[in-house]
């Protein structure tokens, strides 16, 4: 159990990732850490649950993730860390955790309190460094998760837009927005199960934009497709350019889908 | 065998690179895998190409090279391995890995085929993580090319600009744009090793702007100068600046040496 | 001792944080290279050094640490590797490496001319490949200080700019503006320690602005705070906002600390 991922807002223009990686290295020589990313917005809590929650599968068998999208830090909230059947996730107890832990089997549910599992002073501002990289780093060691403090029950949960489904309509909204502006949907797979594919159509404010197609190549260069994406989700795509951009897309928007 | 190398237009504002690697883990946990750059813009194989000539042989010896720039992910392009006599690389047979291959001896093409080596189900949009990464990691644990496909005579090969050479000129054009703003061109130091180096000037447009100096220092604060850079191709480069800007420059235009 | 950090100002964008990450894994399979940044805007040595500064110490015992902000690269300056008690530094002498040294007691300065030791041929604009990394390479194997070179005596030193305190009064300047528009002083931690934290406010052109919080959270949504940053450092932040947007700021701008 030595890979270690981390999802943050710190970005890569400063040190700060730098020095969790050197925090790790410190703690557990043989563990490797693994970005996540980095560029998630500053305080955006939603679009670091959904990074996590899209990558974290694909990681071995007690991989311990690591999320610190944290404007509350020096604040009031928790710090926990989390036990599921397969991994470990470590971060404040502020919801970015937890879409990744939706469909989880949740074991355990500890608090960060025992200071002897942290770098000394804790600062106020960066908990990433002096809280949470170091418990990482000590968890991806074996130490068991009632050493790092008292068990909580559950943990605070964003809301996930649940998407409403009629016989020959689903409707949803844009969850998250990627680099190549591809707008990506809470629609999953198997709710469009029961449409037929061909006739489905995605409608942008009221307008049918895109037919759903098996790739992105599927639609000419410059026109739209829906596409069924690699996270299971469907998601709105232009071939070789940005939806986003082309129909004035961000996250929360609405997307129905229409068979 | 265990260094695998990421050439990538995902860059890092999503979750897809941390994906690649934690598959890559899970299928090697010794594999060593490394970024060459995941900022390709996206779609452009040419600069994908680019950028992984002039890296991949700085890296030791039957390292696994993985370059995705894939516009037609989910089409009908092929996947493939490649052997060398010191490499492997693994990518889209659309001409990304080419430019890498020009001067290297080509020992098999294989094409990935078989699903026994992907993570399944594969995705219709994502075979960085579906289909090269898994195949990237097999590879670095020993597994031979035949087994992941039969074997195919030559690939897809991206034009590469030769330049022209009279006893006065050497034309050529912008192969590549960096960070710092230096154009990189295809005039190789050899091509111009003929010339008179303190005779050469760079001409842009019809008009000389340049010299060609030792080392960026070579031209005052603010001045262009002619550089051979650390890929052996001539770039124009500002001391301190941007040539890029200065000259409005972009990749395609005609760059004339004269002597 | 197989941790190797770097620091530059190479960006992203193009092959060459990986072409250093190639040549490490070639001479030392073994290393571990974390970056600590390398988005230091092109040639600015402070930043690299605030950066280095800000992190090295969170780094186990006989790091290796690679700083290459080096305008001058191909002219007079000289190369150097720095021992210290705890750690190595290696990188151009042009200040890069001073502020990280500030307080360190220094074993012995070498510099780097045993060309045995780098990639050949030198390129002479990319010495981060060909001299920096392969020296550090070779280091974290164990190689000894002399070997790379005649030893020196000191090296070139940034100006620290020292703040001024009066009985009632700190002043200051802006080092560093983080990711997040915080904006880091000289203002130390213990500078202010006779200042009753209370009565604080910290002065932007004569108007004050915050007062000293102890975490981010402490000011409201959008206000701003002064906060003991986690370098130790006093820093002026907006609670889920810019302070250098907010307030205009930029480096080198004198701040205020008055009781």
């Amino acid at each position: 159990m030595n890979v270690i991922t981390l999802t943050t807002d710190y970005g890569t223009n400063d040190w700060f990732v730098g020095t969790l990686r050197g925090v790790i290295a410190w703690i557990n020589p043989h563990a490797n850490a693994v970005d996540i990313t980095h560029q998630v917005a500053a305080g955006d809590i939603r679009a670091g649950a959904f990074a996590l929650m899209a990558a974290y599968r694909f990681f071995p068998y007690q991989t311990v993730h690591v999320a610190v999208v944290d404007p509350g830090v020096g604040g009031s909230r928790a710090a926990i860390v989390v036990q599921t059947s397969e991994h470990f996730f470590v971060g404040p107890d502020n919801g970015v955790l937890s879409w990744a832990l939706r469909h989880e089997k949740i074991h355990a549910i500890h608090r960060l309190e025992n200071e002897k599992f942290f770098l000394k002073p804790v600062s106020q501002t960066f908990h990433g460094r002096d809280v949470f990289a170091p418990v990482a780093a000590h968890l991806s060691k074996g130490v068991s998760l009632d050493r790092f403090g008292p068990q909580q029950e559950g943990l605070v949960r964003l809301r996930w837009p649940d998407p409403k489904r009629t016989r020959r309509e689903a409707e949803g909204e844009i969850l998250y927005i990627d680099r190549f502006g591809n707008a990506i949907t809470n629609l999953h797979e198997e709710l469009l199960a029961g449409f037929e594919r061909k006739r489905c159509r995605i409608v942008v404010r009221g307008k049918p934009v895109a037919a759903v197609q098996g790739c992105y190549e599927g639609a000419p260069a410059g026109k739209a497709a829906g596409v069924i994406s690699s996270s299971g989700f469907l998601e709105l795509a232009v071939n070789g350019g940005s939806a986003a951009r082309k129909f004035r897309l961000k996250v929360g928007d609405p997307i129905l889908v229409r068979s």
